[in-house]
């Protein structure tokens, strides 16, 4: 698997299958996975140390040290998912102000569509037929808000 | 060692003194450490396992994984200081907002004092002559608060 | 009674449900009052001097003084849970940032079963069945998330 | 005395200070104690209970309770004065966001002057000298800024 | 009328309710009006300025510039009243954080039943009917927790 | 005079300077004023009803109600400058804040200069001179950046 | 077209759409567009420069860069709209908090009436008419307010 | 050059030079310009379409548009360093919150370094050697913490 996706718990589902999604579409393989930082830190140690994908992405809420604990095991890019809460400043803080050495790249509130699409943008650097779909999917974005305003035009 | 410290990095030596101090005015052993979540998540784990302390004290700033990783791989009671920075929501939020079945005991922004004295309020319910140097500092803190208002009226 | 829950009002009550279901599972005997600092303030008082609870348990929203209000009438160590509502800053704020010599052990916003967990811990000290347990119950948390990252994988 | 100022510790003295100059210059008798709501709350009780101030005034920073215990033991009017640190919004919100029943009247952040002045137009209502004195600061107020002005267009 | 209540807007109506409610109970005669300090800012100044009333509750949310603006046109204690909204920190902020000397009694966020609370213990200095009535209200307050603890036992 | 500045106290006076020099380097004529939106609200609205200005701007901090005050005597554009302070979240947040139907143009914290820009390029709608100033002055603004950055190559 | 309204994605229409109605009720010509700092920069870019609108109004949410892209193509006045979303001040941060040089004019969040109004009054310097309008609509909602109150207190 | 850092303006340089630093010492060829995603938007565009980086870092306080902006000029990764100044949670946010389709890889409060060893993990991918050089890396800085830890048990 090329990207290996971890869930801090089985309700971040939702933030998960959006990454799940765009990866399928642009053909990347990728594996699923829960398991915590706070719960099961051996799992998560073995998991990482196990795993031969290039990209990982952790996603957590509240104080999100999943990301974090992934790029701990690691030094390939560990992408961090912040999950809204009743809080939200607690997950998008704790995943972006990671201590000097051990970088995170932190994605938005929710944002497991991009995140997989900077996984994407990662793997591209060494892949040209995926750099091109990320150009065409870049070019469809485009096309799509160009009808967007017209269509608002007509309106 | 009764009392484990652990600091995230050497900067927040200050904070951990403010411990110290108070844990040795109280007379309880205690042991210091660095180790940091994210750099040493190996050695960290190690030092926690084969801890025979009793209480932990995990000391971190930015986005201070440290206490939370500490509670991960014990069972006994950790308590968490947020350490000042630019932000200090980071560290604070942090260490409160952990997950469900792992609570961290969080005490204030470079609180290490505080971090000390809840750790010594723990024990002491183990240890009456302990639980009787609380009550007498608790005491001698009263009267110095009645001695600087009196010293106040006088001004 | 082992550990004293007390509610700043009867608002709190399903935060605090959370915190005796847990306890009850555990079999540590517990005890639950509403009383508040702002309102009961000597009710307060006389229930913390006069409780034989080795550990408590402050629930409170808003402007939370009541963890640290129990804390001013005891050295046995306070746990305070902010309960969430419009604003969820000023109850974290108001029990971590506690004054120096009186901590309080903030758990995470509406963290009530944290605050049991927690309590447990401290009581675990002194208790080597309850300290079987908690070990017995964080494996129990850890097959769990297995058994659904497993199923994850198989769907 | 008229105006009971009350401090949580002596490092609030400066805020205390800018209250004390503007109730001698209004002519209004004070009294000024430190009491703190976590580390003498019997004495913050029976000083408040004792007290025949009519206007109490609460200072305090962190997890600012001490206005609101004042205001837990009286039914005369409290108002909070929250001291800066290094979060800031702890001590205004801790002051601000007080529960129905109990109110506090905050006002801004170090705002001792505007503390004593809010007191003075209280008792200015059962005082005409003291609400002519108010009247006339007012203008004194409104003249400086037209002076200040027109210095400026000097320039 | 003693007590003056201006609401920013029709919208702020339901928080002007909780404190038309508790003034009626507390047999003070009162006043509602509607007086925008940006959309009616003549008619806000000669409604102040015709106003017999000794206090002032000002109720808005936003950039709650409200409150503020009446105690710009007098010296009599004005009350202001943050209205929740999509940010509220706006609202909190800009009652309680006033220039130097125009204070405003800043409440908590939709806190009217508060408001009208602290305008009576400011009109209890000078009537001793009203103050009775503020102690035995407390009082009530007290037993009616006492009797939600008990009831909470017997569950 | 084309542009008001209006302060609300004499220690904003270095955040207004930031303006008055663009504007004079502009050759746009101004005025400079103190006067308060709480300190002395009879006379701004005599200064903003009598003033010829075609735009205003407004520079206050904490609860920064002068250019919202100044919007409410004028259908004429008001650019509101938040000052900076011990909070800052207070000045930004009661500027852009405002309510339905009287807007005021927000910019940056202690943004003097970005105000007396926005304020050139609303007089540049009628004014072709002024109007190609300003893109001569963005086009030397493009090769100050260009230059510092070949300067930066050279290190 | 006199006003160009831009928005970032075809979500934020309903903010536009409190801007579309004032600016049809006050007679201004406007044209609406989607265009995204991100998505599209280059179409942003000609849509900005090929622009004849005389003032610029951009909606978006989140980490909101585009009133700030429309400015830097362009020294008219740029009107900027935060929308409301998980997180809010970011919308509001990344508006405001323009880097010197390049202005935009904030309004409040999910504000598309307000910059309606403000490009109105902006528009107005240069068109008495319009300007005569403004401020019969302004004495409109001042009547608005009179009756608002006066419905209150025969209730 | 492999990796192109860009800074919003001359300030941010000593954000910079942690990155240049690190990028140095692991042998990365880089190459450092300035460009403002609001005072050279076509610059900008130019520069990142004609670079031949692998891997763009872009850093900027305030509305840190900057690495967004970027961003939409490319499908290869971007990193966003958010630059300290009076508010922070602007740079941090307008860097995280980035909309669907156009991510950014955020890392943290003047996280220079962090971005170039973020940058250098992704580069690793498809280097072997650099891979080696940072699991090397990450021994140093663990031995490095156990020399610090072991030092810290002598005092």
């Amino acid at each position: 698997m090329t990207v290996a996706i971890v869930l801090g718990s089985k309700s971040d589902l939702p933030v998960a299958k959006a990454a799940t999604e765009l990866l399928k579409e642009l053909g990347i393989a990728y594996s699923v996975h829960i398991a915590s930082a706070h719960r099961t830190p051996r799992l998560l140690q073995e998991l990482v140390e196990k795993s031969e994908a290039q990209v990982f992405i952790g996603i957590a809420g509240l104080s999100a040290a999943l990301p974090g604990a992934i790029a701990s095991h690691t030094t390939r890019p560990v992408i961090g998912v912040p999950v809204s809460g009743k809080v939200n400043l607690d997950a998008i803080l704790s995943i972006v102000q990671m201590p000097p050495g051990i970088p995170v790249a932190a994605v938005g509130l929710d944002g497991g569509a991009n995140a997989a699409m900077l996984a994407a943008e990662i793997l591209a650097l060494g892949d040209r037929a995926l750099a091109g779909k990320l150009r065409e999917r870049r070019r469809a974005m485009h096309d799509k808000i160009v009808a967007d305003s017209l269509e608002l035009r007509d309106i």
